[in-house]
Protein backbone atom coordinates (compact mmCIF):
# COMPACT_ATOMS: atom_id res chain seq x y z
CA UNK A 1 0.00 0.00 0.00
CA UNK A 2 1.56 3.00 -1.17
CA UNK A 3 -0.15 6.58 -0.04
CA UNK A 4 -0.57 9.99 -1.79
CA UNK A 5 -1.58 13.47 -0.97
CA UNK A 6 -3.58 15.11 -4.01
CA UNK A 7 -3.82 19.12 -4.12
CA UNK A 8 -7.08 19.60 -5.74
CA UNK A 9 -8.46 22.71 -7.48
CA UNK A 10 -12.03 22.70 -8.72
CA UNK A 11 -14.88 25.13 -10.18
CA UNK A 12 -17.84 23.93 -8.27
CA UNK A 13 -20.66 24.57 -10.32
CA UNK A 14 -21.28 21.61 -12.13
CA UNK A 15 -21.29 19.61 -8.79
CA UNK A 16 -23.25 18.35 -5.86
CA UNK A 17 -20.28 19.11 -3.02
CA UNK A 18 -17.46 17.68 -2.55
CA UNK A 19 -18.92 14.07 -0.84
CA UNK A 20 -20.41 11.69 -2.42
CA UNK A 21 -24.21 11.02 -2.76
CA UNK A 22 -25.96 8.13 -4.62
CA UNK A 23 -27.52 9.95 -7.93
CA UNK A 24 -25.67 12.99 -7.64
CA UNK A 25 -22.36 14.64 -9.33
CA UNK A 26 -20.09 15.28 -6.86
CA UNK A 27 -16.01 15.89 -6.67
CA UNK A 28 -15.32 13.22 -4.40
CA UNK A 29 -17.19 10.50 -6.67
CA UNK A 30 -15.91 11.70 -10.12
CA UNK A 31 -11.91 11.52 -8.83
CA UNK A 32 -13.09 8.34 -7.50
CA UNK A 33 -14.77 6.91 -11.17
CA UNK A 34 -11.08 8.50 -12.84
CA UNK A 35 -9.31 6.13 -10.30
CA UNK A 36 -11.23 3.44 -10.46
CA UNK A 37 -10.70 3.40 -14.45
CA UNK A 38 -7.10 4.13 -14.12
CA UNK A 39 -6.45 1.17 -11.55
CA UNK A 40 -9.47 -0.92 -12.00
CA UNK A 41 -10.04 -1.03 -8.02
CA UNK A 42 -12.72 1.09 -5.90
CA UNK A 43 -10.36 3.48 -4.13
CA UNK A 44 -11.41 5.84 -1.58
CA UNK A 45 -10.50 9.16 -1.62
CA UNK A 46 -10.43 11.32 1.71
CA UNK A 47 -10.61 15.04 1.38
CA UNK A 48 -9.51 17.46 4.37
CA UNK A 49 -12.78 18.79 3.96
CA UNK A 50 -16.49 18.59 2.57
CA UNK A 51 -17.43 21.72 0.10
CA UNK A 52 -20.98 22.19 0.00
CA UNK A 53 -22.57 22.04 -3.63
CA UNK A 54 -21.50 25.28 -5.94
CA UNK A 55 -18.30 25.94 -3.63
CA UNK A 56 -15.22 26.16 -5.41
CA UNK A 57 -11.37 25.19 -4.18
CA UNK A 58 -8.28 26.11 -5.15
CA UNK A 59 -6.23 23.89 -3.05
CA UNK A 60 -8.49 21.25 -1.58
CA UNK A 61 -6.31 18.26 -0.58
CA UNK A 62 -7.35 14.61 -0.15
CA UNK A 63 -5.00 11.08 0.41
CA UNK A 64 -6.04 7.85 -1.03
CA UNK A 65 -4.09 4.56 -0.84
CA UNK A 66 -3.18 2.93 -3.99
CA UNK A 67 -1.83 -1.24 -3.82
CA UNK A 68 1.02 -0.71 -6.35
CA UNK A 69 2.96 2.34 -6.49
CA UNK A 70 2.92 4.79 -8.77
CA UNK A 71 5.02 7.55 -9.95
CA UNK A 72 3.49 10.38 -8.40
CA UNK A 73 3.78 12.36 -12.02
CA UNK A 74 2.78 9.74 -13.34
CA UNK A 75 -0.39 9.35 -11.13
CA UNK A 76 -1.33 13.25 -11.47
CA UNK A 77 -1.01 12.95 -15.09
CA UNK A 78 -3.10 10.23 -15.60
CA UNK A 79 -5.73 11.28 -13.19
CA UNK A 80 -5.47 14.80 -15.14
CA UNK A 81 -6.49 12.91 -18.33
CA UNK A 82 -9.47 11.05 -17.22
CA UNK A 83 -11.02 13.82 -15.08
CA UNK A 84 -13.16 16.66 -16.66
CA UNK A 85 -11.63 19.61 -17.19
CA UNK A 86 -13.72 21.47 -13.68
CA UNK A 87 -11.28 19.49 -11.79
CA UNK A 88 -7.73 19.66 -11.66
CA UNK A 89 -4.78 17.97 -9.71
CA UNK A 90 -2.26 20.24 -9.24
CA UNK A 91 0.11 18.22 -7.53
CA UNK A 92 0.35 14.47 -6.60
CA UNK A 93 2.98 13.15 -3.77
CA UNK A 94 4.09 10.20 -1.74
CA UNK A 95 3.51 10.69 2.23
CA UNK A 96 4.04 8.67 4.75
CA UNK A 97 1.20 6.23 5.98
CA UNK A 98 0.29 7.73 8.59
CA UNK A 99 -0.85 11.11 6.62
CA UNK A 100 -4.86 11.81 6.92
CA UNK A 101 -5.62 14.67 4.83
CA UNK A 102 -8.96 15.17 7.45
CA UNK A 103 -7.26 14.89 10.77
CA UNK A 104 -3.69 16.46 10.26
CA UNK A 105 -4.97 19.36 8.61
CA UNK A 106 -3.46 21.91 10.88
CA UNK A 107 -4.78 25.08 9.13
CA UNK A 108 -7.12 25.90 6.38
CA UNK A 109 -8.12 29.50 4.37
CA UNK A 110 -11.27 29.88 2.87
CA UNK A 111 -11.88 33.23 0.75
CA UNK A 112 -15.18 34.70 0.26
CA UNK A 113 -15.32 36.76 -3.23
CA UNK A 114 -17.76 39.70 -3.99
CA UNK A 115 -18.44 42.08 -6.71
CA UNK A 116 -20.17 45.39 -5.31
CA UNK A 117 -21.57 46.95 -8.39
CA UNK A 118 -24.92 47.03 -11.12
CA UNK A 119 -23.14 45.14 -13.52
CA UNK A 120 -21.93 41.77 -13.28
CA UNK A 121 -18.86 40.67 -15.57
CA UNK A 122 -19.61 37.65 -18.12
CA UNK A 123 -15.91 37.01 -16.74
CA UNK A 124 -16.82 36.76 -13.20
CA UNK A 125 -20.37 34.73 -13.36
CA UNK A 126 -20.99 32.09 -11.17
CA UNK A 127 -17.41 33.23 -9.28
CA UNK A 128 -18.37 35.94 -7.14
CA UNK A 129 -21.50 36.98 -4.83
CA UNK A 130 -23.16 40.20 -6.77
CA UNK A 131 -24.35 42.86 -4.60
CA UNK A 132 -25.79 46.03 -6.00
CA UNK A 133 -25.85 48.44 -3.59
CA UNK A 134 -22.60 50.02 -2.52
CA UNK A 135 -21.04 48.92 -0.04
CA UNK A 136 -19.71 50.24 3.66
CA UNK A 137 -16.01 48.51 2.82
CA UNK A 138 -14.42 50.41 6.28
CA UNK A 139 -17.15 48.57 8.14
CA UNK A 140 -17.05 44.90 6.90
CA UNK A 141 -13.42 45.67 7.08
CA UNK A 142 -13.63 46.64 10.96
CA UNK A 143 -16.42 43.79 11.68
CA UNK A 144 -13.94 41.44 9.80
CA UNK A 145 -11.49 41.80 12.69
CA UNK A 146 -13.66 41.78 15.80
CA UNK A 147 -13.66 37.67 14.74
CA UNK A 148 -10.07 36.84 15.32
CA UNK A 149 -9.57 34.48 18.29
CA UNK A 150 -10.48 31.53 20.14
CA UNK A 151 -14.48 31.40 20.36
CA UNK A 152 -17.20 29.36 20.31
CA UNK A 153 -18.36 29.79 16.62
CA UNK A 154 -22.37 28.70 17.41
CA UNK A 155 -23.65 31.61 16.43
CA UNK A 156 -22.77 31.56 12.90
CA UNK A 157 -22.76 27.22 12.29
CA UNK A 158 -25.56 25.87 10.47
CA UNK A 159 -28.21 25.15 12.43
CA UNK A 160 -28.19 21.39 11.74
CA UNK A 161 -24.38 21.29 12.61
CA UNK A 162 -23.96 17.63 14.60
CA UNK A 163 -20.32 18.26 15.85
CA UNK A 164 -19.87 19.02 19.64
CA UNK A 165 -17.49 21.52 19.66
CA UNK A 166 -17.73 24.60 18.57
CA UNK A 167 -14.68 26.68 19.74
CA UNK A 168 -12.65 27.24 16.73
CA UNK A 169 -9.89 29.24 16.38
CA UNK A 170 -9.91 32.07 13.92
CA UNK A 171 -6.15 33.39 12.58
CA UNK A 172 -6.73 35.81 10.65
CA UNK A 173 -9.88 37.72 9.03
CA UNK A 174 -9.92 40.28 6.82
CA UNK A 175 -11.80 42.37 3.91
CA UNK A 176 -9.43 43.19 0.88
CA UNK A 177 -10.67 45.24 -1.30
CA UNK A 178 -9.71 45.98 -5.02
CA UNK A 179 -11.85 48.51 -6.37
CA UNK A 180 -15.52 46.91 -7.35
CA UNK A 181 -13.92 43.46 -6.14
CA UNK A 182 -13.65 42.40 -2.35
CA UNK A 183 -12.72 39.38 -0.80
CA UNK A 184 -13.27 37.94 2.68
CA UNK A 185 -10.09 35.93 4.13
CA UNK A 186 -10.31 33.68 6.63
CA UNK A 187 -7.93 31.41 8.28
CA UNK A 188 -8.63 29.25 10.89
CA UNK A 189 -7.64 25.97 12.76
CA UNK A 190 -10.92 24.16 11.65
CA UNK A 191 -14.20 25.35 9.66
CA UNK A 192 -17.50 24.59 11.38
CA UNK A 193 -20.50 23.89 8.70
CA UNK A 194 -21.59 26.91 6.49
CA UNK A 195 -19.29 29.10 8.77
CA UNK A 196 -17.68 31.38 6.55
CA UNK A 197 -20.91 31.55 4.49
CA UNK A 198 -22.85 32.61 7.21
CA UNK A 199 -20.01 35.52 8.45
CA UNK A 200 -19.93 36.60 4.88
CA UNK A 201 -23.64 37.16 5.06
CA UNK A 202 -23.20 39.07 8.11
CA UNK A 203 -20.59 41.29 6.65
CA UNK A 204 -22.80 41.81 3.68
CA UNK A 205 -25.56 43.08 6.18
CA UNK A 206 -22.80 44.87 7.74
CA UNK A 207 -21.76 46.73 4.49
CA UNK A 208 -25.43 47.20 3.28
CA UNK A 209 -25.56 49.46 6.71
CA UNK A 210 -28.77 46.42 8.47
CA UNK A 211 -26.15 46.27 11.12
CA UNK A 212 -23.16 47.68 13.36
CA UNK A 213 -19.17 45.68 12.97
CA UNK A 214 -20.18 45.06 17.00
CA UNK A 215 -23.00 42.83 15.80
CA UNK A 216 -20.09 40.12 15.41
CA UNK A 217 -19.14 39.98 19.06
CA UNK A 218 -22.84 39.90 19.99
CA UNK A 219 -23.79 37.12 17.75
CA UNK A 220 -20.70 35.02 18.90
CA UNK A 221 -21.83 36.00 22.85
CA UNK A 222 -25.13 34.70 21.73
CA UNK A 223 -24.05 31.24 20.30
CA UNK A 224 -27.77 31.13 18.34
CA UNK A 225 -27.69 30.84 14.56
CA UNK A 226 -30.91 32.98 14.82
CA UNK A 227 -29.09 36.12 15.68
CA UNK A 228 -26.62 36.06 12.61
CA UNK A 229 -27.00 37.07 8.76
CA UNK A 230 -28.30 35.02 5.98
CA UNK A 231 -25.97 32.29 4.78
CA UNK A 232 -24.16 33.60 1.92
CA UNK A 233 -24.22 31.88 -1.81
CA UNK A 234 -22.18 28.94 -2.49
CA UNK A 235 -20.73 30.38 -5.66
CA UNK A 236 -18.65 33.09 -3.77
CA UNK A 237 -16.72 30.77 -1.91
CA UNK A 238 -13.35 29.02 -2.12
CA UNK A 239 -11.42 26.82 -0.59
CA UNK A 240 -7.72 28.33 -0.57
CA UNK A 241 -5.30 26.30 1.12
CA UNK A 242 -4.83 23.58 3.86
CA UNK A 243 -1.75 23.46 5.60
CA UNK A 244 -0.15 20.27 7.43
CA UNK A 245 2.70 19.69 9.44
CA UNK A 246 5.79 19.63 7.65
CA UNK A 247 6.65 16.40 9.24
CA UNK A 248 3.53 14.30 8.45
CA UNK A 249 3.41 15.31 4.51
CA UNK B 1 -34.11 59.35 -33.98
CA UNK B 2 -31.60 59.69 -31.51
CA UNK B 3 -28.51 57.77 -31.51
CA UNK B 4 -26.77 56.11 -28.51
CA UNK B 5 -23.07 54.74 -27.68
CA UNK B 6 -23.26 51.32 -26.55
CA UNK B 7 -20.33 49.93 -24.50
CA UNK B 8 -20.69 45.83 -24.56
CA UNK B 9 -18.61 42.90 -22.89
CA UNK B 10 -18.99 39.48 -23.66
CA UNK B 11 -17.83 36.27 -23.20
CA UNK B 12 -17.88 34.70 -26.92
CA UNK B 13 -18.21 31.37 -25.95
CA UNK B 14 -21.10 30.52 -26.81
CA UNK B 15 -21.38 32.61 -29.99
CA UNK B 16 -20.46 31.97 -33.71
CA UNK B 17 -18.67 35.63 -33.82
CA UNK B 18 -20.34 39.14 -33.50
CA UNK B 19 -22.03 39.47 -37.48
CA UNK B 20 -25.55 38.58 -37.74
CA UNK B 21 -25.63 34.86 -39.83
CA UNK B 22 -28.71 33.14 -40.40
CA UNK B 23 -29.61 30.22 -38.38
CA UNK B 24 -26.47 31.34 -36.30
CA UNK B 25 -26.47 32.26 -32.76
CA UNK B 26 -24.25 35.94 -32.48
CA UNK B 27 -23.76 38.67 -30.29
CA UNK B 28 -25.03 41.53 -32.57
CA UNK B 29 -27.93 39.41 -33.40
CA UNK B 30 -29.00 38.94 -29.75
CA UNK B 31 -28.21 42.52 -28.93
CA UNK B 32 -31.21 43.07 -31.68
CA UNK B 33 -33.53 40.90 -30.79
CA UNK B 34 -33.08 42.72 -27.37
CA UNK B 35 -33.59 45.95 -29.19
CA UNK B 36 -36.74 44.30 -30.57
CA UNK B 37 -38.00 43.14 -27.63
CA UNK B 38 -37.62 46.47 -25.85
CA UNK B 39 -38.91 48.87 -28.78
CA UNK B 40 -40.94 47.08 -31.32
CA UNK B 41 -39.37 47.38 -33.68
CA UNK B 42 -35.91 45.90 -35.58
CA UNK B 43 -33.23 48.02 -35.06
CA UNK B 44 -30.13 47.94 -36.61
CA UNK B 45 -26.64 47.32 -34.54
CA UNK B 46 -23.61 49.09 -35.77
CA UNK B 47 -20.60 47.22 -34.41
CA UNK B 48 -16.55 49.35 -34.34
CA UNK B 49 -15.81 45.85 -35.80
CA UNK B 50 -16.68 42.12 -35.98
CA UNK B 51 -15.25 39.50 -33.93
CA UNK B 52 -14.61 36.21 -35.07
CA UNK B 53 -16.61 33.04 -33.14
CA UNK B 54 -15.38 32.30 -29.74
CA UNK B 55 -13.47 35.94 -29.40
CA UNK B 56 -14.39 37.49 -26.31
CA UNK B 57 -14.76 41.55 -25.48
CA UNK B 58 -14.15 43.85 -22.65
CA UNK B 59 -15.10 47.04 -24.55
CA UNK B 60 -16.58 46.28 -28.00
CA UNK B 61 -18.49 49.34 -29.15
CA UNK B 62 -21.64 49.69 -31.34
CA UNK B 63 -24.22 52.30 -32.43
CA UNK B 64 -27.82 52.34 -32.32
CA UNK B 65 -30.81 54.62 -33.54
CA UNK B 66 -33.72 54.54 -31.93
CA UNK B 67 -36.88 56.83 -33.19
CA UNK B 68 -38.19 57.64 -29.61
CA UNK B 69 -35.18 58.73 -27.70
CA UNK B 70 -34.65 57.03 -24.33
CA UNK B 71 -32.91 57.76 -21.15
CA UNK B 72 -29.09 55.91 -21.82
CA UNK B 73 -29.42 54.63 -18.32
CA UNK B 74 -32.60 53.22 -18.53
CA UNK B 75 -32.08 52.11 -21.91
CA UNK B 76 -29.20 50.33 -20.61
CA UNK B 77 -31.02 48.86 -17.37
CA UNK B 78 -33.43 47.37 -19.79
CA UNK B 79 -30.81 45.87 -22.19
CA UNK B 80 -28.79 43.76 -19.44
CA UNK B 81 -32.50 43.05 -18.41
CA UNK B 82 -32.91 41.19 -21.44
CA UNK B 83 -29.99 39.94 -22.89
CA UNK B 84 -28.32 36.73 -21.63
CA UNK B 85 -25.96 36.81 -18.90
CA UNK B 86 -22.53 36.62 -21.08
CA UNK B 87 -23.70 39.84 -22.74
CA UNK B 88 -23.42 42.60 -20.57
CA UNK B 89 -24.01 46.47 -21.76
CA UNK B 90 -21.20 48.34 -19.74
CA UNK B 91 -22.34 52.02 -20.65
CA UNK B 92 -24.61 53.25 -22.80
CA UNK B 93 -24.40 57.29 -23.60
CA UNK B 94 -26.30 59.57 -26.21
CA UNK B 95 -23.96 60.47 -29.21
CA UNK B 96 -24.46 62.94 -32.47
CA UNK B 97 -26.51 61.91 -35.47
CA UNK B 98 -23.10 61.88 -36.86
CA UNK B 99 -21.21 59.45 -35.06
CA UNK B 100 -20.41 56.15 -36.27
CA UNK B 101 -18.71 53.23 -34.13
CA UNK B 102 -17.05 51.73 -37.48
CA UNK B 103 -15.75 54.44 -39.05
CA UNK B 104 -14.95 56.86 -36.48
CA UNK B 105 -12.89 54.22 -34.47
CA UNK B 106 -9.66 56.02 -34.38
CA UNK B 107 -7.27 53.04 -32.09
CA UNK B 108 -8.13 49.90 -31.08
CA UNK B 109 -6.72 47.75 -28.44
CA UNK B 110 -6.57 43.78 -28.50
CA UNK B 111 -5.20 41.57 -25.77
CA UNK B 112 -4.30 37.82 -26.14
CA UNK B 113 -4.22 35.64 -23.55
CA UNK B 114 -1.99 32.57 -23.23
CA UNK B 115 -1.55 30.72 -20.36
CA UNK B 116 2.13 28.41 -19.81
CA UNK B 117 2.22 25.39 -17.85
CA UNK B 118 1.10 21.76 -17.78
CA UNK B 119 -2.18 21.88 -15.64
CA UNK B 120 -4.83 24.61 -16.53
CA UNK B 121 -7.37 25.88 -13.91
CA UNK B 122 -10.33 24.83 -14.51
CA UNK B 123 -11.14 29.44 -13.78
CA UNK B 124 -9.19 30.06 -16.90
CA UNK B 125 -10.56 26.98 -18.99
CA UNK B 126 -11.81 29.02 -22.33
CA UNK B 127 -10.69 32.41 -21.39
CA UNK B 128 -6.61 31.82 -22.57
CA UNK B 129 -4.81 29.66 -25.02
CA UNK B 130 -2.97 26.54 -23.23
CA UNK B 131 0.58 25.66 -24.02
CA UNK B 132 2.39 23.06 -22.00
CA UNK B 133 6.21 23.33 -23.51
CA UNK B 134 8.13 26.42 -21.78
CA UNK B 135 7.89 29.27 -23.61
CA UNK B 136 11.25 31.65 -24.52
CA UNK B 137 9.51 34.79 -23.12
CA UNK B 138 11.90 37.53 -23.91
CA UNK B 139 12.37 36.23 -27.47
CA UNK B 140 8.56 36.50 -27.83
CA UNK B 141 9.04 40.20 -26.38
CA UNK B 142 11.30 41.25 -28.55
CA UNK B 143 9.72 39.75 -31.66
CA UNK B 144 6.49 41.83 -30.77
CA UNK B 145 8.38 45.14 -30.41
CA UNK B 146 9.81 44.43 -33.99
CA UNK B 147 5.80 45.02 -35.34
CA UNK B 148 5.36 48.96 -33.74
CA UNK B 149 4.78 51.48 -36.92
CA UNK B 150 3.23 51.88 -40.37
CA UNK B 151 3.41 48.35 -42.46
CA UNK B 152 1.87 46.47 -44.74
CA UNK B 153 0.01 43.68 -42.65
CA UNK B 154 -0.29 41.74 -45.55
CA UNK B 155 1.86 38.58 -43.80
CA UNK B 156 -0.44 38.49 -41.04
CA UNK B 157 -3.75 38.85 -42.83
CA UNK B 158 -6.36 36.16 -43.42
CA UNK B 159 -5.88 34.26 -46.59
CA UNK B 160 -9.17 35.72 -47.66
CA UNK B 161 -9.03 39.23 -46.88
CA UNK B 162 -11.12 41.21 -49.50
CA UNK B 163 -9.47 44.64 -47.82
CA UNK B 164 -7.47 46.25 -50.36
CA UNK B 165 -5.38 48.56 -48.35
CA UNK B 166 -3.43 45.94 -45.52
CA UNK B 167 -1.33 49.41 -44.33
CA UNK B 168 -1.97 49.67 -40.68
CA UNK B 169 0.50 51.32 -37.82
CA UNK B 170 0.60 49.46 -34.93
CA UNK B 171 1.26 51.95 -32.16
CA UNK B 172 2.25 49.39 -29.45
CA UNK B 173 3.29 45.71 -29.64
CA UNK B 174 3.97 44.21 -26.35
CA UNK B 175 4.20 40.71 -24.58
CA UNK B 176 3.83 41.07 -20.19
CA UNK B 177 4.70 38.08 -18.47
CA UNK B 178 2.87 37.45 -14.73
CA UNK B 179 4.18 33.79 -13.98
CA UNK B 180 2.46 31.63 -16.19
CA UNK B 181 0.48 33.95 -17.52
CA UNK B 182 1.32 36.31 -20.82
CA UNK B 183 -0.33 38.67 -22.29
CA UNK B 184 0.12 40.06 -25.62
CA UNK B 185 -1.37 43.67 -26.16
CA UNK B 186 -1.40 45.34 -29.38
CA UNK B 187 -2.77 48.53 -29.99
CA UNK B 188 -3.16 49.55 -33.92
CA UNK B 189 -5.24 52.05 -35.64
CA UNK B 190 -7.21 49.00 -37.62
CA UNK B 191 -6.73 45.59 -38.36
CA UNK B 192 -6.85 42.87 -40.63
CA UNK B 193 -9.01 40.12 -40.24
CA UNK B 194 -7.03 37.31 -38.17
CA UNK B 195 -4.28 39.78 -37.58
CA UNK B 196 -3.67 39.81 -33.95
CA UNK B 197 -4.92 35.80 -34.08
CA UNK B 198 -2.01 35.35 -36.89
CA UNK B 199 0.32 37.53 -35.27
CA UNK B 200 0.27 35.69 -31.89
CA UNK B 201 0.01 32.27 -33.01
CA UNK B 202 4.11 33.36 -34.61
CA UNK B 203 4.57 34.86 -31.39
CA UNK B 204 4.28 31.37 -30.17
CA UNK B 205 6.49 29.84 -32.43
CA UNK B 206 9.16 32.41 -31.69
CA UNK B 207 8.64 31.10 -27.82
CA UNK B 208 8.88 27.88 -28.93
CA UNK B 209 11.95 28.45 -30.61
CA UNK B 210 10.75 27.10 -34.08
CA UNK B 211 11.43 30.76 -34.86
CA UNK B 212 13.68 33.83 -34.37
CA UNK B 213 12.13 36.85 -33.49
CA UNK B 214 13.95 38.53 -37.29
CA UNK B 215 11.19 36.45 -38.52
CA UNK B 216 8.19 38.97 -38.03
CA UNK B 217 10.62 41.27 -39.92
CA UNK B 218 10.87 39.08 -42.89
CA UNK B 219 6.99 38.27 -42.63
CA UNK B 220 5.99 41.27 -42.75
CA UNK B 221 8.51 41.93 -46.19
CA UNK B 222 7.20 38.91 -48.02
CA UNK B 223 3.46 40.03 -47.70
CA UNK B 224 2.87 36.73 -47.71
CA UNK B 225 0.35 34.75 -45.39
CA UNK B 226 2.07 31.34 -46.17
CA UNK B 227 5.38 32.84 -44.06
CA UNK B 228 3.26 33.61 -40.85
CA UNK B 229 2.89 31.04 -38.22
CA UNK B 230 -0.71 29.40 -37.59
CA UNK B 231 -3.70 31.17 -36.21
CA UNK B 232 -3.97 31.05 -32.60
CA UNK B 233 -7.24 30.10 -31.46
CA UNK B 234 -10.17 31.82 -30.75
CA UNK B 235 -10.44 31.36 -26.93
CA UNK B 236 -7.32 33.55 -26.57
CA UNK B 237 -8.32 36.82 -27.87
CA UNK B 238 -10.46 39.91 -26.25
CA UNK B 239 -11.17 42.85 -28.01
CA UNK B 240 -10.15 45.37 -24.74
CA UNK B 241 -11.08 48.85 -25.93
CA UNK B 242 -11.77 50.92 -28.63
CA UNK B 243 -10.78 54.64 -29.16
CA UNK B 244 -12.95 57.72 -30.37
CA UNK B 245 -12.13 61.39 -31.15
CA UNK B 246 -13.69 63.41 -28.03
CA UNK B 247 -16.04 65.37 -30.33
CA UNK B 248 -17.88 62.80 -32.08
CA UNK B 249 -18.50 60.72 -28.70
Amino acid sequence: MTKYKLTIQYNGARYSGWQIQAGRTTVQGTIRQALERLTGQAISVVGAGRTDSGVHALGQVAHIRLDEAMDPARLQRALNGLLPWDIRILAARRVSAAFHAQKHALRKLYAYRIFNGPILSPFLRGRVCQVRQPLAVEKMKQAARLLVGRRDFSGFAAASSSVRDHHRTILRSEVIARGALLRYEVEADGFLHHMVRNIAGTLLEVGSGRREPEDMLRILESRDRRRAGRTAPAEGLYLVRIWYRKRQV
